[in-house]
């Protein structure tokens, strides 16, 4: 079993949200689903149906009595709550949660992270079994969240610590970005097939119009293959 | 109006679905929905059930023919994909994208975030009208999104770049962490309180003891409150 941290569902309502929070786990890559006492059956028609291919998690999800029962086994609890509670307990917005847990994982410390029912959110005698609270930030005045989402955003918080940060990446077609000869060469190109055409802008507006030129096409990163498509165009216009 | 960037739903099919992202929205606190040729009623009222009284959004939403026309005064369009595309585009993950929008609506530039309709994603002929691509880090193998989870996480990692990143909080229940004479005093009188018990643990055991429990104490912030809760139930203890 992988050591991610466990999704416990207190008291679900409908079988759709189960089955939708399957699938936002499966988005994670969260596996360990863990129910105490879901109003709706999680392996109807209706919660597999809405897993959207998720079903194995729905499949493997254990059912129990209490959430002592559920978090017996774990060793670190965090409750999801949208209000801040009046009980006296550490409070990490998502990201840091996940870090958290993350942190601990890799330690071999079982982690598990406790969502309300539907209407209500967690209750105070649930809250206070957790070692703290994580603080989904959103819009303080309208920050009521679909149960599956709430799931969601913090499975993507957790699933954002597992992965390498690759802050952007410039996808190039199988192409290499060019380097500055070729980009200066086709500007002298472009330059020299204006002035062949005689009547191009002169002195000051010519210099700046070049400027500009230079400018479009260097800020701009451009692959090897687009600048023989900017060749091409060119030369396809002059012949026309 | 705001300058939070515009959400751009191109095609959706669903009202339903319609409503859910105006409620992802409100959520995130962005305000700009823009519909391009709907296949059902932004305006029904499964969309506006759906919204959870977001529904003000849909009814400033903007329905638009073309994508061209949705992004005729924006100046900065990502395109939310969920693989990548064979296009020479720059990629950037949801939390890196959601900065630069930040970034470039302080400075005044218009914004706007494309979602394609939910069976297909976005098609490669609004992929390429996009300054840049947005990827959602998910599961590789379970990436697919509903449109309006896909909304939220975009504007989840945008209402984030908006607000004080507060790490952390401890909830005190409107009392003070004690300071550590109060800590102190307590292991004290607890010390006190079982020497006088007569039968506690003797030398080595007994020192090994008393750490534990100090320990116990200390690692764990605690309020005034609390200490007072735990003197009377030491005497409580005791008196019984």
């Amino acid at each position: 079993m992988s050591n991610n941290p466990s999704i416990i569902l207190v008291h679900p309502q409908l079988a759709e949200n189960i089955g939708m929070a399957a699938r936002a786990m499966m988005n994670c890559g969260l596996s360990d689903m863990r129910l105490i006492m879901p109003r709706e059956d999680h392996l109807s028609a209706k919660a597999v149906s809405a897993s959207s291919n998720a079903e194995e998690i729905l499949y493997n999800a254990k059912v129990y009595p209490s959430t002592e029962d559920a978090i017996a086994d774990l060793q670190f609890v965090l409750a999801t709550t949208a209000r801040h509670r009046d009980q006296t307990k550490m409070v990490y917005n998502a990201d840091k949660a996940a870090a958290l847990c993350a942190e601990k994982s890799l330690s071999g410390i079982r982690c598990g992270i406790l969502f309300g029912p539907e209407r209500t959110g967690l209750h105070n005698e649930d809250v206070c079994k957790a070692d703290a609270v994580i603080n989904i930030p959103l819009n303080p005045k309208h920050c009521s969240l679909n149960l599956s989402q709430a799931v969601l955003l913090v499975g993507y918080e957790f699933y954002k610590t597992q992965i390498d940060a690759k802050a952007e990446e410039f996808v190039t077609n199988h192409t290499h970005p060019a380097n500055k000869e070729k980009v200066f060469g086709f500007l002298a190109f472009l330059e020299k097939e204006l002035a062949e055409c005689g009547n191009y802008k002169e002195g000051e507006k010519r210099e700046k119009t070049l400027i500009n030129l230079r400018n479009i096409f260097t800020r701009n990163p451009l692959t090897e293959q687009e600048i023989n498509t900017l060749y091409g165009v060119v030369n396809y216009i002059k012949r026309s």
